[in-house]
């Protein structure tokens, strides 16, 4: 395997320009602060291998669906996160010769991304072909604490001439999604102003009026003095920018401080958006850049004081899960319950930015451990306030009643169109049923239930009333013509997981039903009255769950991944020829269809799910039969299996798919991440630490642990969040060691013993 | 329903511009003669509802597939039949003013396809704008005798002036499809040239170089009598015309009769098509246009002695007999075998103008029964030529044996790319191997076997025998992952008629094996040489066919549509609510996969092509099961119904049936002829008669007849070709009277009784 980075605890470092898969590092590199984000594209002109990145949370597209064949019921649009105005160029020439690093011997190349203060740093020597060298560095970051805020510092040195460093700094809104389905441009100019030292550029969608005004300021520094400059003004269709001229002598550094502000139509009227980004802008320039930094850094480490997972004795290990951590934090904050979390993040177009199941399934349990329980909460409001679209896509389909929440989406409506996940992936439903579940049980916060969780709850039950048929063959309720989580199978039937994860809701949306009823009287009437919510709906959901059929193999007691799947040819992944691994990329769909091999946790996605209703013995049945036949080519595979080895005290097998999700995007496992980070997965890698090497998990609103520690650590240690509680949990080869960081005492069950630590106090269990 | 069209035994009349459905009339009045088609566009400026087509036989487009979401294994293109140079065209102004009606008040508007002689006619007068009116006629073939050759005389009459009437008659090879993937043009201009009374144009594909070269002439005639002009020259881009202008007196006539012959690179070099063509039209030229057209008509009425039907009692049945016998002869006459039957002919763009299975199942026994058996025999011979490419197919799927037949293609690649039919709708394969046998079986041909079937025979078997797996859970092979006919399902197991015609390929190939090998060693020597074929293979073939799995419903007595079918929740179509229906236009594709409904005969598709080996009892089980939850959307449907009603003595049924297909395009049943005739379908209307109604089979190298009248009718006849020996089958309420029109005795089964039927003699069975 390729080796694209360095090792480092805090930092990922590349120490030579690899043209070749530079959109690798691009990716890898990227910055963001939950608002916005910025693939690590370089500042200068650059005319090799890149992917233009610059995104603004929530700001999408409705680009028109594109389709082979029409189906009824397809969506008209898939929505994308817009790629735009590129903020960060700063157009470079040296004696009129501009500087672009595929076009010059490049020396000394070095990126760091520093992920402990959140900045990316850049420097190289480059000799231009009239022979001139130069020094350059750039170190630009965006603001955690200012979020409209980005900044970038620039600096060319002469090495072995003196002469004048033109430097353009502008804002291009003349930007391309490279996926726009009709290779369309999405923006259209609103107004423009360049002025010595300064520029500001509105752009608006050609559809949904999105507007993003972006203002820039900046400073010329020589010798790391002010340098008082008269800059020429640009102007074009979508674009401004300044020329500013700076003459150094030999060993003279120059450098440009650029100052951007971002502000949008999300969180202003268009016609207040130049004013308001003025005011940030000039309160920004006003700190200077020096400050900016250092609140940056300051937050950064406040950050990773509640989420960092030490691992010590293996360097690459501890980069990679803070390498997860700090991308999930780039990512999504929580504030803003408009937002959500898409596969790629800031760091790609690819799956067009889009809400998956992802965010119910991986990501909620990594906020609802490593920060306040109101980010999950946001994560399950934005869900919440999608209702109406759930249910008006359940209508589209032909259901009278009922919600069905997207595969895709943007704003609530279904955004896909390939009719196997469209209309077949159904078990997503169950997946956002579950989540408010795993948070309620986390947390605590039963308050949810009637505030929120029922009308989702309600809604979603009544889908699956619908949803299930009653077989007059088999005498049970069967659910035909679905896709499961295995999206190696199309339009199966009666998927064990999709029928569990149906009657499971039901079961939860009853119990939930009664403990409103019990405990919020009057709210439940409410409810009852607002939802038209019958006895007899209750009375079939009942039946449904006791009727419910499960395929299952009688002989190896198992649960059947679907009706027939023992009709298959049953052979082992590593029965394979590795060559034609992963057999996505070497199969024909046809072969991949027919074959028994499972893409990712189907089965044993329920058994992960609702491990507290199964026992060990059914669980390493079911995973001793499918972790051999799944090939894992999901980013969200190996997590759950790494997790149920653990359980299962397959440690080896537990460590071992831990790798593979661990250094997914670092290591190029995929051969994709020139398309973005698998931002989504990464919450996976650190659900594997914590739930699966941590054993963590909530037990009779206990915290309970059960660790242990891969071979080759020497220790490792997490923190989570826990109902107002911030504790430690520290694993060496023969020591657990339990701090709690709070004014509470708790009580923790580690491996079935409970403790109790006090306020501020620790405890260590010898475990050797 | 709306009532499109008059009733008339041998015409298609329209009495009345409908502007609104103009283009269901286009397809209905539809001209071709196997080689070129057009649809029933205006040679006048038109700026109503119109799709221009005009189509050349085996000129195609290999049109960048559009695709949502890739799959491996799907198709680089779709190859699109060609819109080409509209040759058609004579612009027409009477003072100045350019005729358009629909810009004007046109009174007694006729068009008239004559289908006894092969022409179409229009009639109308036209108020224009300056309120002069014109009487115009037009008249236009496209020759059966000349296959390059198309005329049309058109005459303007001013009815209350007199004044200047100007023709420009052109061709204009600035054409486009209305289903291009990327709304490119598909033409480029390769040479023009206008001269007075004369034009020529050249154009070539943009991509595989065919090479379209039509030329014009034309006689302007007034009063009947040549008239002498001197005509300005028009070229264009891609364009070339001429403008000549005639002064008419008040009820003068004045006409144009323009020739235009349209030479290829599929029958010349492109360096030769000029002169080539320029030979054809002068040839045609110099014959003129009355004889032209009486020859014609005298071709027609041969045809039509071939494969006319003819009902008594029942002017509408007999109407729609006749126009979908008719389309069949336009669109295929058997002389080229590179040459296939696209679902719709040459009447419009839609499925692209390729081959389907349609082909196979549909048109083979109407081109065995009417026409010379080489017809039927180069149908064939079309999908021996592209074995290669089926072999292909069948490795790019990953299989290591076999050929996969695509399911739509021009030159034997696959061009469709919806997984669910492009991997999945396999038994198209079966099909192929089923018309081998149909025609050995229909003609008595076996040495066809050696010669060609057999090559496409074993590597049809190769492929069953690894699509097929053993299932150890059934102890059975099973065929995973397949759509039936029925492509209301997709992605089913055990597809009953799928494993049932993949079973029965192999049984035939061990059979036409045998023959082989018994009657021409020496060529039996040959052929498994070159195929390489080994003992063990049919070793297997023969284990599966042994060992294959059927799916049946025990209780019922009925063979099961595939694995799960009885897990659906069993609705019958009458219970439907009417306006649901069809249900593609009024479901969600969710919907309908999961609903019990049928498309079209699957099934009973399997019951149809293998009725020699299942008794009645079983077929009519099955027919009474399936039928109520069949609803028809395909064209294809109904007439197989019908003809197992027929064989059941459902009469009712079998009629109803019948009428579903019969008048499909002229009633505008589905709603969708505006995009052309559903030609393959009609082959299946003819089979309804003489097949279903008929009772026309062979059984051990004989005729066989069972024939019975519906009771509306009072009599129908119908000829057939077999073994070069001509009959005609009449049947009345109380006879059925058999001609033989030949030179040489048969003896013909009916109704169970051997008769001997003397050359060119007949007999009389009474019946009641």
């Amino acid at each position: 395997m390729k080796k694209y980075f360095e090792l480092d605890p805090w930092n990922i470092i590349q120490d030579k320009l690899d043209s070749e898969d530079n959109r690798i590092a691009e990716s890898i590199f990227s910055i963001g602060n939950g608002y916005m984000g910025q693939r690590a594209n370089f500042e200068e002109d650059y005319s090799g291998e890149t992917l233009q990145g610059s995104y603004m949370a929530g700001i999408y597209y409705p680009d028109k669906t594109r389709v082979g064949w029409w189906k009824n019921g397809y969506p008209e649009y898939f929505a994308k996160v817009l790629n735009s105005t590129n903020w960060i160029g700063i157009g470079v020439k040296i004696d009129g010769e501009a500087l672009d690093i595929a076009k010059c011997k490049v020396k000394d190349f070095k990126r760091v991304l520093n992920m402990k203060h959140g900045y990316l740093y850049r420097t190289f020597t480059a000799d231009i072909e009239s022979g001139k060298k130069v020094k350059v560095e750039a170190k630009r970051f965006v603001s955690i604490v200012n979020k409209e805020i980005g900044a970038v510092k620039y600096s060319v040195t002469p090495l072995n001439f003196s002469g004048t460093i033109e430097f353009s700094p502008f804002l291009d809104g003349d930007i391309k999604n490279t996926d726009s389905n009709y290779d369309e441009k999405f923006w259209s100019e609103v107004s423009k102003k360049a002025e010595n030292g300064r520029a500001m550029l509105t752009v608006k969608t050609k559809k949904l009026d999105f507007y993003l005004c972006s203002l820039m300021k900046y400073d010329i520094l020589k010798q790391g003095k002010e340098y008082e400059y008269k800059a020429k003004t640009l102007e074009r269709e979508k674009f401004v920018g300044n020329i500013a001229q700076v003459s150094a002598g030999e060993n003279e550094e120059v450098a440009i401080i650029k100052y951007v502000s971002n502000v949008t139509s999300r969180d202003f009227k268009p016609e207040e958006l130049a004013e308001a980004g003025e005011k940030i802008l000039q309160k920004a320039y006003a700190k200077g850049y020096d400050e900016l930094l250092s609140e940056q850094a300051k937050a950064w480490e406040e950050k990773w004081k509640e989420s960092d997972i030490i691992i010590e004795g293996d360097v690459s290990a501890q980069q990679a899960i803070r390498f997860n951590i700090f991308q999930l934090n780039q990512t999504y904050t929580g504030e803003d319950d408009r937002l959500n979390i898409g596969p790629k993040g800031f760091t790609g177009e690819k799956y067009g930015g889009s809400t998956y199941w992802d965010t119910e399934a991986y990501c909620v349990p990594f906020y609802l451990a490593t920060a306040d329980k109101k980010i999950a909460r946001n994560l399950l409001i934005y869900r919440y306030k999608q209702l109406e679209k759930a249910k008006e896509n359940a209508r589209k389909l032909g259901f009278k009643k009922g919600a069905l929440y997207p595969m895709v989406t943007m704003n609530g409506e279904e955004c896909h169109n390939e009719w196997e996940i469209t209309f077949e992936e159904i078990h997503r439903n169950g997946a956002i049923a579950y989540a408010i579940y795993n948070y309620v049980n986390y947390t605590g916060d039963k308050a949810y239930l009637g505030e929120y969780g029922l009308d989702v709850l309600v809604e979603i039950s009544r889908f699956w009333a619908e949803r299930v048929n009653y077989s007059e063959q088999k005498h049970k309720y069967v659910i035909l013509g679905v896709t499961g989580p295995n999206e190696y199978e199309n339009n199966v039937s009666n998927n064990w997981y999709t029928n569990r994860i149906a009657a499971w809701t039901l079961e939860y949306t009853i119990e939930a039903l009664g403990y409103v009823k019990d405990n919020e009287a009057s709210r439940y009437d409410e409810i009852i009255k607002k939802l038209n919510l019958e006895e007899t709906e209750m009375v079939k959901w009942k039946d449904i769950i006791e009727n419910m059929y499960y395929p299952v193999n009688e002989e190896l007691k198992i649960f059947l991944q679907q009706d027939g799947y023992m009709d298959k040819e049953q052979i082992l992944v590593k029965d394979l020829d590795p060559k034609e691994l992963p057999i996505n990329q070497h199969w024909s769909w046809d072969r991949i269809l027919r074959s028994c091999f499972i893409k990712q946790a189907d089965v044993l996605q329920g058994l992960y799910f609702l491990q507290h209703l199964y026992d060990k013995d059914t669980i390493r049945r079911n995973f001793e039969f499918y972790e051999p036949r799944t090939v894992h080519e999901s980013s969200l595979s190996p997590c759950i299996h790494s997790i149920l080895a653990a359980k299962l005290n397959k440690e080896d097998k537990a460590y071992e798919l831990y790798l593979r999700t661990a250094r997914l995007d670092l290591d190029n496992y995929n051969n994709d991440t020139e398309d973005g980070c698998h931002i989504t997965s990464m919450a996976g890698t650190w659900m594997s630490v914590v739930e699966g090497f941590g054993g963590l998990k909530v037990k009779n609103d206990m915290l309970t642990l059960e660790p242990f520690i891969p071979g080759k650590w020497d220790s490792f240690s997490f923190k989570v969040m826990f109902r107002d509680t911030l504790i430690k949990v520290s694993v060496s080869k023969d020591t657990i060691k339990i701090n709690n960081e709070s004014e509470k005492d708790i009580k923790v069950l580690v491996r079935n013993t409970p403790y109790v630590i006090n306020a501020l106090k620790s405890i260590i269990i010898y475990t050797e």
